[in-house]
Formats: structure tokens, C-alpha cells, sequence
């Protein structure tokens, strides 16, 4: 393939930071065609210095005129506001849209891609979660590619390659457990944030951190399986692995699987999905099961870990739902970094809100930003 | 697909018998077309009553009128001898030949259904270990499909599917270790036949069983996988994995893998192959990871079990080197069967036999054929 040019939409955030890390060292496949960030102008400024786009936005209108006094001179466009952002998703010089926004603010821009029918690596889960049924309807009707980059659906997506779909009986996506898998349940409720945000294995932010330890985290990638593979709630299971090392499995209507196994490296998915079909060679430490040793596997415990079954049942009850559940979720985290309220309490006032929402089916978009206003008021209000 | 008609090549053996459990299950599916056995009559005669094939072949020629009496009136043909066998293996009603005679007695009826151009399931090691050059060649030339039935071959085949050739860095062959894995080296010499005949995780034949202790078993596998996959050698590994659950491993040039997963239980690829591209519903237990708990990696030691390593000198150096190792193994495991060599002269009646022999490149059959029964001769000299 030539170079590929990817919109980087939320790239001074993990992700991002990681993504362009990938796109630098392989010049010959990957090239940048925009950044964007929510608000730090600084390091924006910086990478886009190094990598030279066409094109950066920040989203906080009120910071474009010291971007652009930072990019004077290079030639470097500068775009502003929600609308600067979207620009860049859209653009024509992108091949590749890498939605690594966190939170709801990356739908809009995910869906301007999505129709732009542009190739979409997908690494922010709320387009998928909140609005699964819009953003599918879209690739489809413009024949966008959305390629996951979760290591999870990345590792079913490998997984699945070759395989017809009736041969498939379910997916297994692994969870790391978080911090607390052996934590008793007594004892969850006096968890402070650095204890939360102190992952066994993966390197990411701090919201999905937390989600990791709360283990709804795997909630939303039950929900986002469901709409990237088309597959039912009742054929998508848990499976907790403490090593991260088996990413996901495929289970076979014969009883066997395939796994995908590597590293717990974000930069694997990441590359793998910005290069795909092409697979380059390896450049960063791999998983050496004989030095592992060994693998461990257990079932999810539902009761320790009660949002997983929170989100499970939110996707099931479809339409606007899951908004409700990432919105409630969202704010829930925010209050607990914050030191408002207790660990087990973000559980807590996410099903307070779940319970106090009447889903409206097929939703269109204004009524899941709307259920995800709910979802956040009705989290605050039970916190 | 409509039913599929089989002609099982040793349907009294291990395998065989494995097999016709798997197509009689399968009815809407799978059928029997022939069915062959070296000498066991009685139960050649009531498998054939009970499915009625077509014909059924005996190698052992004094056992035909024997064999006619038991089938008389039931309309099914009766072929004698090895050219009988071979008249199975390419009769036109047989859609797939199963190769699952034990042994190089194997390879002149495989290669009969290669040149026939059928679907080839191989079980049977000793036609690719021997002659792979042979037998690859045949299929190209045919357009015959060779499907492996090992569950480490039908694992990397199953990983294989949807992949381009050029993300494959390696290929790991996942090891029980057979049931000497943790004795020390020093006690080797004292194990009896019952004793490597107890195979922790795989029910299998006695010889193939020895092999497994021995790890000769797994020098095997690499020389096949070198000619199913047209792999080099030293992107063949070995990777002992006491549970047998992970089947062995594709691993690709990032770094991650595929992993194919399942019970050790033969009768899972034996149906994968026969039905292929098709796969049947479970009907046997799975692997549960959960129940399971753990699964551990070691790597081999090749001190402990020279065999792996001197398959692998074999398969390097090629031309008639294989055959020279396999016929010496055949018959050192038969001496050491019948009490009259211990477990350590296994490895050491092969070296002798592989030092003594000078390779032909590109050998002829009649070449494959003479340099078995050297390998052999200079094996029960070495004894």
C-alpha cells in the first residue's frame, strides 16, 4: 500500500500519544493528516511541530488563537470549536479516521467519518455504545470500514477473519479483572482513586481505568461486540484472565476456539488496525508464554463486580439504554476521582439512573444525547 | 453439501474407529465408502455391517475368505492384499480418503487418492515424514486437497484460514510432554512399556503413544508442518503445553498469535476435516478455561528427549533423511514395545541409524522405500 494518512481525532490522550507513536516509526505506511484535542494546546502544538498535518483542531474554541501562534509559519491549518473537529474527521486527505476521543463528544465526529466513508479505527467506545444502531446504519449506507481497536475486538476481529459466521457460537472477551479481582467484596467501598487508577497490566486513561476496575469497562465492550460483530447479548461471555495475554477468544459451534494472543501493548491493536490488511513486523516485546509460565482463567464474579451485568442488561434493553448507562456511568467516575463518592457507589447511581429511564427504541441522535444528559443527571442526583 | 462418502484407509485402528464414530453421528453429512483394516477381521467385518460401505479391503491376503464368509449376502464388495487397500483409496465413490493406517504401509494408498485428486484427511504421519516432497508434488499436479487430522496441524490450519502468508512468522507446535515430562533424566532408563504407554491427556495407539513420550512425536509434526505449510524448519517451534488444550499456534510477524483451542479429544479434528469447509454442532464436551483454571508453558527439553532434536536434523537435511528416521523409530519403538531395548535406545538406535546414512536429494519412491527398511535394519543393529 502507499502511505496511508490518518485523522487522529483526540491525539494527546493515551491513544493518541500511542497511535502517533506507531504512525512515526513506520514512515513508509502511515503519514498524519490531522490532529485534534480537547484542550491541551501544548502538546498538540508539539506533535503537530513534529509530524506537520495538514490540518489541527482543538475543540475548546477559546484556546485556537494560541494554537495558531504556536503553528505560525508552518503551514499547519488550525480549526476550532466542535465544528473543527469534525472537519478534520472529514476530511479529504484522510484515509484513515482514528476516533480516540473519550466520551460522547467523540460521536459526532466518529459519525462524520462513518459517512465520509472513510476507513474508521475505532478506539472510542461510546459512538458504539450510545448510538450502535446509527453508527452501523451509516457505515453501511456509505460502505465505511469500522475497524476495532480495543485489544478485545481487535482480537475477535483477527479471529474472525476466514471464519464463516455460522460456524460461530459466541465470543469470549477477556477481562483482566482490574485491580481488585481478589479483593474482598467488604472491602471495595473504602477503594480510593490511586488504588483505582493502579492497573495490573494495561497502560491506559484514567477513566477507562476506573471502568477496568469496576469491570464496566467489559460492559461497554459487551455492548460495542454486539454491534461490531452482530451478534446477540446471550452469545457474547466474560471470561476473566488475569495476564491480559489472550485478548479474546472465538468459540466455534464444534466446542473449539481460536485466540488471539499477544502483549497487553495498545500499540499492537492500534497498528494493526491503522495498517490493515497489511500486518508489519514486530518492533516492541511480545508475550513469551514458556517465560509466562502459565495462563490463568475464572469466571467473572457478578456480585463484586455488579456493573457488568448493569451494562449487559442495559444493551439488551436496546434504544436509548445504553446512552443512559455511559452517560450515568461517565459522570459516576468523574464524582469518584473527584472524591465525591465511594467506589461501589459508581455502580450505585448507575443503576439508580438505568432504573429511572423509560428507553425510547430506534432513537435518533438527539434522543441519545439526551438520554446521556439523563443518565448524567440522574447519577448526580443519586450521588 | 450433501453427504460426503469416506474411505477409511485403517478403520480398525485408533483413528479409524474415532472417524466412523464421527460419521455415523453425522448421517445428514457423512457417509462410508470403504473401508480398509492390516488384519483385525472380526472387527473390519462388524464395522462393515453395521455401516455398509461399498467395499472393504483387507492387506492381509489369507484373511479375504475369512473376511467374505463374515459379509456374505450383504452386498458389499471385498478387496484383498495392498492393492486392494489401494483400490480403496481411489474408488470413484469416495469423496475423501481418511489416511489412517499406522505406519509407512500408509503411504502407497495415500498417494492412490492424491493422484485421484480426492479430499485426503491425514492421519497418518509417515506419508509426508517419508515423502513429502512425493506427495506434495502429486496433489499439485492432482488438485487433491490434503487436510491434516493431528489436532496440532488441523490447530494452525484452522489459525491459518483468512491469513496472507506473508503475516506468518512461525509456527508452534504445542507439546503435552508426554508422561515423562517431569521424571529426571537419570530414571528414564528404567521406564517400562506400560508406563509410556500411560498418556496424561491423549487416548491414542501404542505407537504413537511411545512417540509421545519419547517427543519423537512432535519431531514428526514438525517435519509435516514443514511440508503442509511450506514452512522452513526454523520457523518451526516446539512449545510443551502439559494440558493440551491450546492445539498449537500461529504466530504472526507483530508478534501476536492465533491460538486454536479445544478438548484433547480426537474425534474434534478428525470431524473438522471431514466436514470441511463445513463444522458441526458440539456434541462432545469442550475445554471451559473457568473449570480449567490454568494453563501452562514450558519449553522442551531437548537434553531430556533427543528425538526432537534429531527430527528436526532429519527433516533439515532432507531427501531420504526422514525416511531413515522414521523406519528407524518404527522399529526401535517396536523393539523397546516388546521389551528388548530400553526407553533411552529408542533416541540412540535413531542417531545411529541417521549417522550411518548418506541422504538422497530428491529420492523415488522405491529411494523413500529402501531408505526406510536401512533406517530399520540399522536400528535393530544399533539395539
Amino acid at each position: 500500500m502507499g502511505v496511508r494518512r490518518v485523522a487522529i481525532l483526540g491525539s494527546t490522550g493515551s491513544i493518541g500519544r500511542q497511535a502517533l507513536e506507531v504512525i512515526e516509526a513506520l514512515p513508509d505506511c502511515l503519514g498524519v493528516a490531522a490532529l485534534t484535542a480537547e484542550r491541551n494546546v501544548e502538546r498538540l502544538a508539539e506533535q503537530a511541530l513534529r509530524v506537520r498535518p495538514d490540518l489541527v483542531a482543538i475543540a475548546d474554541s477559546a484556546l485556537a488563537e494560541d494554537l495558531s501562534a504556536r503553528l505560525r509559519g508552518t503551514g499547519v491549518a488550525v480549526a476550532a470549536g466542535r465544528d473543527g473537529v469534525r472537519q478534520a474527521a472529514a476530511m479529504e486527505q484522510a484515509d484513515v479516521v482514528l476516533g480516540a476521543i473519550s466520551g460522547l463528544a467523540g460521536l459526532a465526529p466518529v459519525l462524520d467519518g462513518v459517512r465520509a466513508g472513510k476507513t474508521v479505527a475505532l478506539a472510542n467506545k461510546e459512538p458504539l455504545v450510545a448510538a450502535g444502531t446509527i453508527v452501523m446504519e451509516e457505515a453501511r449506507r456509505s460502505g465505511a470500514r469500522i475497524l476495532p481497536v480495543d485489544s478485545e475486538h481487535s482480537a475477535i476481529f483477527q479471529a474472525l477473519r476466514g471464519c464463516d459466521r455460522r460456524e460461530v457460537a459466541r465470543l469470549v472477551l477477556t477481562a483482566s479483572g482490574g485491580p481488585f479481582r481478589t479483593r474482598p467484596p467488604g472491602e471495595l467501598e473504602t477503594v480510593t482513586p490511586q488504588e483505582a487508577l493502579a492497573h495490573p497490566t494495561w497502560q491506559m486513561g484514567p477513566k477507562v481505568t476506573v471502568d477496568s476496575a469496576t469491570l464496566m469497562n467489559k460492559g461497554l465492550e459487551i455492548i460495542e461486540a454486539h454491534w461490531l460483530f452482530d451478534m446477540p447479548y446471550e452469545r457474547i461471555d466474560v471470561l476473566v484472565h488475569h495476564q491480559s495475554v489472550i485478548h479474546s477468544l472465538v468459540e466455534f459451534v464444534d466446542g473449539t476456539s481460536l485466540a488471539h494472543l499477544g502483549p497487553p501493548d495498545m500499540r499492537l491493536p492500534i497498528q494493526f488496525a491503522l495498517c490493515y490488511p497489511e500486518r508489519p513486523p514486530r518492533r516492541w516485546a511480545t508475550a513469551d508464554l514458556a517465560d509466562l509460565g502459565s495462563l490463568t482463567f475464572e469466571q467473572p464474579d457478578l456480585e463484586r463486580f455488579p456493573c457488568l451485568a448493569l451494562a449487559r442488561r442495559a444493551g439488551e434493553a436496546g434504544g436509548t439504554a445504553p446512552a443512559v448507562l455511559n452517560g450515568a456511568n461517565e459522570e459516576a467516575v468523574a464524582l469518584f476521582l473527584a472524591g465525591r463518592i465511594r467506589f461501589t457507589e459508581i455502580a450505585l447511581c448507575v443503576e439508580r439512573a438505568l432504573e429511572a429511564h423509560a428507553p425510547v427504541a430506534r432513537p435518533t441522535l438527539e434522543e441519545i444525547v439526551t438520554a446521556d444528559e439523563e443518565g448524567r443527571a440522574a447519577a448526580r442526583a443519586a450521588a
